[in-house]
């Protein structure tokens, strides 16, 4: 089969790979149907994450059509559409058994396409088969839940849950690319007061405005403390979401947040940032930080199916899967394409 | 009368000022029966408090005597005894009505001995009395009471209660002073599994022992990270509690800390910390700081009524009031004197 591989820092092909085979009794084996790129990816190919090593196949959102199962699987089988997302869970271990499933102990957390192979390719090994696949409702795309492999679950559990988003609340969402959209989309369920989307890039911010921001403020011309104090009796937000994942961001969120109010952490950060305790220590503040565990993929996909939610929304671009280093170059260059999410297909 | 009063860093005299009076209608005016010199008093005097000027009457801590109140005072009498604690609290705004009283946006939280003349005196004006002091119930001393207006509550509420300490748990305190020992207090009344001490200071892990710690670690000889790991299936703790104010410890708590754990500060910290979020942005931690709200002083009052907490045992050293300065130096010199709570009385 062909895949997209991981060569080393800034070195990947869609090459010719051995086909996946079924390693464990409790592994299926998944027909790629439609597949993306994550930001993730793109951190994985500058050598950000050194656990990815040369010959990994990359990617760990997908839709596809299970092929063939271990003989210990018990709940799908050859034939179901399902949806296979970012973390895998033995579903057994302590934390699995708390649905704390992205650190999961028993072999599972975020491994594809990370320490094992992934989902872009036109087939993929998907281990605990029973408790790391999704079954897809009737009438639901599969561009629509796709966006269910990652950046759903994670800006409503990490981003919209973790920050206890209330009907009321002044919400900033800081950073506007896919996953800041998802939790503006995510934090409309929940009947905010208002939810401010703060973005370097003018046309991130017209996305939060479509995806649901009611005001955009660009800290390269505003200063976005004295905005949002300004539309909080000078107090703040009451939840303030980190959407970037650089230590500016964060240090903006939690000048951002109002005494009593929440900072949710929701971007992947490389370094580490400055806490200024000697203003926070009095000021009772949460600061959550979290991988998704993918606890909520059920409930999300319920609201794309009673259409309160639109997924596939972020998709801008798609492509062939023989393209698949066209899609990369478009979606690493989003700044100028601007793609939120690309979608490959066989 | 008399009042402990101060003059600049490193400037306190026991003098005699003017007796204080009821300026506002809400105000009650006590006479002090037993009072308590806190850490903060000598942050105060070293300068870190700028807030504080030059003639000050310090101290935030009081049990007392109603002597007069003002005209709309409805809920304590002159002859009431009463506690005075480190909060005041307006009672009608946006935060006291959520009880988070330290925030209070009326006029009151941290005042007394800091924005207005305070407790260490022989008369105090207390003002919102009515939602300021609270009942002293029968049967129950004048130190086991004074000791809730400050440490415990907040060692209960920012230290137990924002960690969500439960059954079963491993607990780490960082530091060992009184707002340690009340926490390890607290946190007995959880059931967890273990408390684990951490101080540098090996007179005041003997105390951490007293207090309820199962097991000490001086951090000059030993590597906290390595042992708590140990006896927690590598993972961590549970909840760790910050209680020194330093970066070193803050730091250490978020190193302390397992997967899906919470580290709860309670330090009252002067310069930045460095939050390593390179490694806890996928950790699943909360991390909560808090000034106490008192808001748990009444469910603390009972505890020590019904014998289930001693507060008392924090009590190492008595002076009268006329004594006030060598009280300092006993209490400011704890490292030699093992001072733990100073009480002072007429």
């Amino acid at each position: 089969m062909k895949a997209l591989v991981y060569h080393g820092p800034g070195q990947k092909a869609w090459e010719e790979v051995p086909d996946p085979t079924i390693v464990d009794d409790t592994d299926a084996v998944v027909r790629v149907d439609a597949v993306t790129i994550c930001g993730t990816d793109l951190h994985i190919l500058k050598g950000d994450v050194p656990a990815v090593t040369d010959g990994r196949t990359l990617g760990h959102e997908a839709v596809g059509t299970v092929i063939e199962v271990g003989s210990s699987v018990r709940n799908v089988k050859p034939g179901d559409r399902v949806l296979v997302s970012c973390i895998t869970s033995c579903g057994a271990c302590r934390f699995c058994r708390e649905g704390r499933y992205g650190q999961c102990l028993g072999g599972g957390g975020w491994i594809l396409g990370h320490l094992i192979d992934g989902t872009q390719a036109e087939f993929v090994r998907v281990p605990f088969a029973d408790t790391s696949t999704f079954a897809i409702p009737e009438g639901v795309s599969d561009e629509e839940v796709l966006m269910l492999a990652d950046i759903g679950p994670t800006g409503y559990e990490v981003g919209v849950l973790n920050g206890r988003i209330s009907p009321g609340d002044t919400v900033v969402v800081v950073g506007a690319g896919p996953i800041g959209l998802s939790v503006i989309m995510g934090a409309k369920l929940f009947s905010p007061a208002r939810i401010v989307a703060v973005d370097l890039a003018d046309s991130r911010l017209e996305a939060a405005k479509q995806f649901g921001a009611d005001v955009t403020i660009n800290p390269s011309r505003e200063d976005a403390v004295e905005i949002v104090r300004g539309m909080t009796d000078g107090l703040g937000a009451d939840v303030a979401v980190e959407a970037v994942g650089v230590p500016e961001s964060f240090e903006q969120c939690t000048a951002l947040v109002r005494p009593g109010g929440m900072v949710a952490n929701a971007g992947v950060h490389g370094v580490p940032a400055t806490l200024h305790l000697e203003e926070l220590w009095i000021k009772d503040v949460t600061i959550t930080t979290g991988l998704v565990d993918t606890y909520s993929t059920p409930t999300l996909l319920k609201l794309v199916a009673s259409h309160q939610i639109d997924l596939a929304r972020f998709v801008t671009h798609r492509f062939a899967m023989a393209d698949f280093m066209e899609a990369y170059d478009v979606f690493s260059a989003a700044a100028d394409t601007h793609a939120l999410k690309v979608v490959l297909t066989p």
